[in-house]
């Protein structure tokens, strides 16, 4: 392990341009951020944010910036929590396919907050957003696999580190600045697998996000921190590590982007779920009658069992990680939008008894992200569907159009008034915008 | 391992009534307390504090709570983030001596916010605090020795726990809303030791305080989490825990108080010091002359050089946990208080010139806590001092009047103007107070 880790990070990231940025990245960088608006804009009215925000509106400063999808407006700190907490609430947000970390929800809203208190250019947004995602990102490479699997909710986790590289970016901060600004971050890890499926799991993503603003703006006030928190003996890898390798935290900066392994959900569910999903497609447009099914059959590796085996689920938000719920509503609607993923379509009878009948069937033999299903009817017939590739995997991305279409779908979802034509118009052109202020004031509703 | 730690835990701290409160319980709370508001009079003005308030004021709310030492006020959350912060930032608070745990700190801090948010008694206050102390305790038991060897900061890590249900007792949380508390908690464990010496040590305690009491407001406002956030598959004991067990959490709750094994400094520095310290008193009493010293060796069990052999310091902050700075100005101050423990006098020649004759030598065969220090004069005469108990232990404990001239020392030493009597006569009357705010207001500067 390097013994310099930490600072070499800093330096880059202290160091890093605009130019040096391939246009590739730069685009998408866009569409990371046009996705999480969009998801944000769904999840703007869950009662988890609500009622976050119900609680910190009565310690909330001068309301400068803007909380998506409302009209008023919070102090800084606490938009990054609520826009972080918004867009991740449903799990619609992206996922970085080596980490499975959700990498906008933190990231993003700091530097949001920021375009309201100090004039911010489009191409600082992106670059500071660039950076903050590979942080998150390469710091979630190195403690993968063993941090997730021991219970660390790695989007949390590993997100306060990019939302602190991210806003000190937008400050300013040198190099020094930048290593304390770790510091600050290691000092507020947090966020626990158990919490998934509840609303305290966005307490832990609205933190990333309002703790990681933190740790950077304490970095510029001179708040320091110690000089190797990634590798430090107790730091931040030795603790939350479970064997983490920090080698490639470093290696080939500027050259390898891991927002080029970041992928966008067609559906808002767990993303193992997602071939689950298109093979559930495949066979309703065959025409399959759901009332003939006697029994539905997903065989996938064990990982997909793992976390989605899951047949009894009274919330929306448990829907989202069972795959019988999953195949139960896609069959009958034909369709995994978020309206099929809400309590009331839980409590569908007919959602009900189809799930009944799905049962979740481990092959070693299958790789990861394929998936079979079949479904034998009351006449005998068996109708199978095997999907290798998923839609909004890395091999099959979503579309620009698609990316459109989704926010649209979740502006229209969320109920929040806002009109997502303007806002895409001006997502697309953040790149050569001067002033990003205009554009969050097309993210609260009109008039 | 009982699957229903966290539902008995909540349901426990729902129902406990000032009446199951024994006497000496009580009493040690006021003690606690006492020693707290004293170390944060002197931390008021540390830089750490002054740093993270310079940020934190730009966003915080509505000013109603006191920030101990400042006329200046808050909010409640960012008074409980400053008062933890200052209280704890020389490391002259309390010490639950199995676990290490200075409780004082995260959990008293929201107990005082709210004090001046709706009318609190004192016993209400006095309950609910050792109902916070007994939580963080009771979990660093169970999760001790392995987690601070792992490198977390346990003060922080368990510290948020018992500030969320030392906040949820003066909310009048109902048993659920305990448990969705300290699940909103278990979301937001953080802190690490490679912090520690540093100020980004502060943002963890500071935060344990400021994130419990927000559990425990998102609680009471309806933000649900998981049902097993301690004892879950990916909750705070299988991710955190290193070899946790929780028989003990709830086991024999009501009649073992954890508050009985707090402890109280009567050094500002890291507790293994003590014996030394009281050992290097002894010598200097019996006149020895600086200068006449040739060597001077410090003989103790390992755990002490691992924490405390530190030959080069350069900072306040790095003095305390130096065995080297504590035998030199000790043995030629005769005294070790606050002002022993700065820059100034890390840089004092004359310190400097003693400190590079001292040396440690690990005994294994000498217990925890068993100090020898022998002084090799010039003259060929060696001196030893040998301590069994250190002052301040619990076989030691420091008096209440030794605690009142703690405070008044403190409050001295850290320039807030805060006039100590007045104060330290309410401290004492707590548990008759129908209402605390009054006590709060001798926390600020008169005038």
């Amino acid at each position: 392990m390097s013994q310099k880790v930490s600072a070499a990070l800093a330096r880059y990231i202290a160091g890093a341009r605009w130019d040096d940025l391939p246009e590739r990245v730069r685009h998408e960088a866009k569409r990371s951020v046009l996705n999480f608006v969009g998801t944000a804009l769904a999840g703007c009215r869950d009662v988890a944010v609500e009622r976050s925000w119900a609680v910190l509106r009565e310690f909330a400063g001068a309301p400068t910036a803007t909380v998506i999808g409302h009209g008023e407006r919070t102090d800084p700190l606490t938009a990054a929590f609520l826009n972080a907490a918004a867009g991740n609430v449903h799990d619609y947000d992206d996922t970085h396919i080596p980490t499975i970390i959700h990498p906008t929800a933190p990231v993003a809203p700091p530097l949001l907050a920021f375009a309201e208190r100090q004039t911010v250019s489009g191409p600082d947004l992106l670059l500071a957003f660039a950076l903050g995602v590979e942080v998150a990102c390469r710091l979630g490479n190195a403690v993968s696999p063993g941090h997730y699997r021991r219970g660390w909710h790695i989007t949390s986790s590993c997100g306060v580190f990019g939302a602190a590289a991210a806003a000190g970016k937008l400050l300013g901060l040198n190099a020094d600045e930048h290593l304390w600004a770790q510091g600050n971050a290691s000092a507020q890890v947090s966020g626990v697998v158990e919490t998934l499926g509840t609303m305290s799991k966005s307490i832990g993503v609205g933190n990333a996000a309002r703790n990681g603003l933190f740790a950077a703006l304490a970095a510029q006030a001179g708040v320091a921190g110690p000089t190797e928190p990634l590798e430090g003996p107790r730091g931040f890898a030795a603790v939350m590590g479970d064997g983490a390798d920090l080698a490639g935290v470093t290696a080939g900066l500027g050259e390898n982007w891991e927002l080029l392994a970041n992928t966008y959900k067609p559906y808002p569910c767990g993303v193992v779920l997602n071939p689950l999903i298109d093979a559930c497609l495949a066979l309703h447009d065959q025409g399959v009658n759901a009332a003939a099914i006697q029994r539905a059959t997903v065989r996938a590796h064990p990982l997909l069992g793992e976390r989605t085996d899951r047949p009894d689920v009274s919330t929306g938000r448990e829907s989202q990680v069972s795959a019988q719920h999953t195949v139960a509503v896609v069959l009958l609607r034909g369709k995994a939008g978020l309206p099929e993923y809400t309590d009331a379509t839980v409590a569908d009878p007919k959602v009900q008894a189809l799930r009944a009948k799905v049962g979740v069937v481990d092959d070693p033999d299958l790789a990861v992200g394929v998936v079979s299903l079949s479904l034998d009817l009351r006449d005998g017939t068996r109708l199978e569907s095997t999907v290798e590739t998923a839609r909004g995997s890395l091999e099959r991305p979503l579309t620009d159009a698609e990316l459109e279409n989704k926010l649209i779908a979740a502006a229209d979802f969320g109920g929040s008034g806002v009109e997502a034509g303007p806002l895409i118009e001006q997502l697309w052109k953040l790149d050569s915008l001067d002033d990003v202020a205009p554009m969050l004031a097309l993210m609260r509703p009109a008039g």
